[in-house]
């Protein structure tokens, strides 16, 4: 199956310039999404996962469905007052000025192993604030796994020496 | 499985005099994760589903998990100015002001029978909007579903007249 084909290219969105790959043909497929969350998970499945966490709120439509394929918890990580109990904060770079997302206090256990997920690596920012959060916590990032890299970003470079897996480069 | 004991009560917020429904305990728990989004779906089992729809974000949780396990495609409905492509717009009243919710032109298809999915019912504008996102591609509204439902808010008022479950009650 080309999941490449499912990936809809909207030129200029949300800025002149910038190519957005919208995936919403792909989730209207009931086949290629599947087939896209397998590949996801396929590279961590001898990595004894024990918790996925995602980032809202694309991430939330891969992480809470690879956390049950995978027979595990999720953990969803929130922007800034989301969520509604003791929450730690990691702030990370935008373009123009910053953002803050946020995990409850208790969201990851110490030494538990967890796989994090998201739509898309592009600047990395999001996913290494991410990373950081569970970090605080003691847990250890098992892997990171996305759709879709765009290369020419270089995201990989923020992220923690760990392996790191996308289905589709762009 | 006692769902309750998996929602944390959280007093006044987001502002003074609410009790805050915390699922995050349940998502984080694979078995009681799972036996919610079982017993969200099990009314619908013959209503053959084509598709499912959920807002945008804690919607996602469910949304993309149920579509999964009903084997159809997931359509994500989302805040103003996240949808990249073509887009139809529904606005909704909010205690104070009004917010506004969007679908792909391409999201439904004519006759198609969906069933929306959303974490809590509360006043039901939410949901209400979304239904009407639907019904403007003329598709059909087979069943709502919700983990939640807050009694005293009476959200059931504002929906269409179809079947409307949810798992748990307050």
């Amino acid at each position: 199956m080309d999941l490449n084909s499912f990936i809809r290219n909207i030129p200029d969105f949300p800025i002149p310039g910038i190519i957005f790959r919208d995936i919403t043909p792909m989730l209207a497929d009931a086949k290629a999404f599947d087939t896209a969350v397998e590949k996801m998970i396929e590279p961590f499945a001898s990595e004894k996962i024990q918790k996925v966490a995602a980032v809202e709120s694309r991430g939330f439509i891969f992480g809470s469905m690879i956390a049950s394929k995978m027979g595990v918890g999720f953990v969803p990580i929130r922007k800034k007052g989301k969520l509604p109990f003791k929450t730690i904060t990691e702030t990370y770079s935008l373009e123009y000025g910053e953002a803050s997302i946020e995990a409850h206090t208790d969201a990851f256990n110490e030494g538990e192993r967890i796989l994090l997920i998201d739509d898309v690596l592009a600047t990395g920012g999001t996913m290494a604030a991410a990373c950081r959060l569970a970090e605080r916590q003691n847990a250890i990032i098992a892997g990171i796994s996305f759709l879709c890299e765009l290369d020419a970003l270089n995201g990989r470079k923020l992220l923690p020496n760990v392996l790191v897996h996308s289905v589709l480069r762009f």
